[in-house]
């Protein structure tokens, strides 16, 4: 394992000289992490699709349990079972409006990873650098487990467990536990963890921070510099119940999938469940005992559990939702965590927005009204009435301060923006499909995809590398 | 599937360009064979060894359900269910004698396949080329179902089913269903069905013909073009018992493999069977309640089924061997087919040579004595004294008419050469392994396998088409 050993140190070395001038030294937490994991076990996945352009190449690199798709290139690094999906990249020739000035890209975007560590990471969306429209550049950056790289350039980033990156471009940053970042051009900031951070220049902030004692409660690092806490706890056991699925080349679908649907064959799908048309079901999403209505997403690393979704309902990226009634078009964001129980259950009305990185674990039964946006910590009707509001009265707000959340800005502009976005997502994932070619979205276009699987060498020197792959077919 | 069309389209007008002066025309038959089998459902496995030199490159190609180890470049051709194994090609710097002359390759041996159609086809061992030795090139070929291609280049052919091409050089030849040819370098001849050719230049040569009623009770083409007979009778139902094999990515081991052997996890055991130190049972290999002394091989596409092997038995690619028992040292050729029942036993005396292409279907219990020779059809006691010959008996032959057996030469030097061939079989397969480094063969050096895994595009215009995909390791 010496080459292993020598990218480990190599992309050590690399993040540290980058987030030097922030004081932190990644080893120790990449070190202890790499304890725990099976950097030779798990196999690699390049998804073959009709649908996206297709080039990969990578070198040097680990790449174990990891899903691939769309253009990308991977060099000197560990990405452990993690997702990285190139299905909105933009192709050659797009124009782009970066400020106001339009250009237009002249090769198809491809994502870029070097010298990176990542675990359990997802990357997704195309990125919003002017500098390299063409370019999804991930350098120099340690993501923890979970972590969501989302549209977001990193050059030089540690990014802790449960932390979000959401359509920004950071040079050395620290992103600590949970937290969660939208906010536009970052240079050598550290983002404490918990915190949720929104930001759009000249127009609105938007900020919250966990109480510590809660956010530890969910989130921490144990002495033993053990990954801990409920959100752990909830997914300890539950990821090993992939196992199986990933070790099938052979694939039956448990549930009938509605011809416009797409349910990954790298999902879970437990007990009795429903899919609507136009549903979209992503890898190493699992939903049990649920009934999922039209255009319906459960996103990568979401759980679904005990609960219905009415049609257009979004559970982002690492979304967990149990015991839960779900109206019309409401939106969970990124790492939300909403666990009812039978007893208390929780119910969200129609048009919601459950912010990123919201927590509603309830103890008692919860109800949401219809058009309601829901922030922080939640467990009980009253925690409710203070971390949230209804839509109509939030776009009326320009400063507020509420518990721990403030905001300062148009708060008309905050939902609006908002959202345009869930609408965005709901196309891009094809839950508006009517048939017509141009309204195809993710649930669509992924039908067709077959995959490329790749080992590392399972011994000798180059023990736990993977070869240097090429695919490419333009 | 346009460029599937367009592909087979371009493979049987190459390869009927270069057989057009035999007058052979191989449309017909690719075409019906295409009609039964899935270009769709499989995937093509590389083998990631640590003792191999790694290069795999293929494009514009069909790979479903092959296996690749070693240096491959694949382009244009569609490889189906066929094993092609570079674990003996040349390393750059080894000095060959061609004829009287020493060169030495200035690059590592790479096998290149082009243009080309085969199914179920076995492509092992180097190439004899004096032009290029650098390269095991085929070329405008169509290899029918369980062929073998073994160390010959092939520039220009059709090779028949259950046929094998072994350790020559073929331009523009066409090779009946079930004939073995070991005849150096030729150039458009046409080799009839059921022929057993063996010849050494200047030195022997080994002819024998199946009478046609019996060869076409074992394999022919029925009305409807499809391949029937007893082999293929042998072979229907026992294929798809693989298909768990290769549909698992898991693979726990279902018999106790000693240290030094290596049982492929694309092998197929049942019932009761034990391995000896220093065995070898290749992918696509089966065995069955049955034993494999020290240093066995069960080779591609071999069966082995309620038998006894003896220490240092070979079992050739495609050697179908049922209620057997073999005493130590046995060879069992090329595609053989030794079939015993509980009440008619084979057995075979210790030194022994079972000729490729030999059929002992018996009929009656058969004893073949120690260091015996055996060919062509044997289903009695009688049969057997017409087909075979004390080894020290033939070696004293000059020349001999025996049957539908013709001798010419010096039956020595044919004998030393067989004897000769087998111990190196053993020793490149690792049969003689002691534990010190230079006495490894492929049982040692597969142990540490791992495998990439490609499956084709599954809609659109490229429907059926593999990715172009390079692997370099160098």
């Amino acid at each position: 394992m010496q080459r292993l050993n020598k990218l480990i140190a190599h992309i050590t070395s690399r993040v540290n000289a980058n987030l030097r001038p922030m004081g932190l030294d990644v080893s120790q937490v990449v070190e202890t992490t790499l304890e725990n994991i099976n950097l030779i076990r798990y196999y690699a996945y390049y998804a073959l699709s009709i649908d996206h352009p297709i080039y990969f190449n990578f070198q040097e690199s680990n790449l174990g349990g990891s899903y691939f798709l769309g253009k990308c290139v991977v060099d000197r690094s560990i990405i452990h079972q993690s997702d990285v999906r190139g299905d909105e990249l933009k192709g050659k020739g797009t124009k782009i409006m970066i400020g106001d000035v339009e250009t237009e890209l002249y090769r198809d975007e491809i994502i870029r990873i070097v010298n990176c560590f990542m675990i359990k990471t997802l990357v997704h969306n195309h990125s919003r650098n002017p500098e390299t429209p063409e370019q999804f550049r991930i350098l120099n950056a340690v993501a923890m487990h979970y972590s969501n790289i989302h549209g977001t350039t990193l050059e030089g980033a540690y990014i802790g467990p449960f932390a979000t990156a959401d359509l920004s471009v950071m040079h050395n940053c620290i992103l600590g536990n949970f937290c969660y970042v939208q906010a536009g051009d970052l240079s050598r900031v550290y983002i404490d963890p918990g915190r949720i951070w929104i930001r759009k220049e000249h127009t609105y902030e938007f900020n919250y921070r966990y109480p510590q004692a809660i956010l530890e409660k969910y989130v921490s690092w144990d002495q033993n510099g053990e990954l801990s806490g409920l959100f752990v706890d909830f997914l300890k056991g539950r990821r090993s119940e992939f196992l199986p699925v990933y070790d099938s080349l052979a694939f039956d679908s448990p549930v009938p999938v509605p011809e416009n649907a797409f349910l990954s064959r790298y999902s879970l799908v437990k007990g009795e469940c429903s899919l609507g048309d136009n549903t979209l079901v992503a890898q190493r999403a699992c939903i049990e005992n649920s009934v999922l209505g039209k255009g319906c997403n459960a996103q990568e690393n979401s759980y679904i559990v005990d609960s219905m979704l009415s049609d257009l309902v979004i559970v982002a990226h690492g979304g967990k939702v149990g015991h839960t009634n779900i109206g019309e078009k409401v939106f969970i964001g990124f790492n939300s965590f909403l666990q009812g129980t039978e007893e208390n259950k929780i119910t969200i009305g129609t048009g919601s927005i459950i912010m990123p990185h919201t927590i509603i674990h309830a103890k008692e039964p919860i109800t949401i009204p219809d058009e309601t946006i829901v922030w922080g910590y939640v467990a009980t009707e009253d925690d409710l009435k203070r971390h949230s509001m209804a839509l109509q009265d939030f776009a009326m707000q320009k400063n507020m301060n509420m518990d721990r959340m403030t905001f300062i800005g148009d708060g008309a502009a905050f939902v609006k923006d908002f959202q345009k976005r869930i609408e965005h997502i709901l196309v891009d994932n094809g839950a508006r499909f009517n048939g017509e070619k141009e309204t195809r979205g993710h649930a669509q276009r992924t039908r067709s995809v077959s995959y490329n699987l790749v080992q590392p060498y399972l011994g000798g020197e180059k023990e736990g590398m993977f070869p240097t792959i090429i695919v490419d077919d333009s």
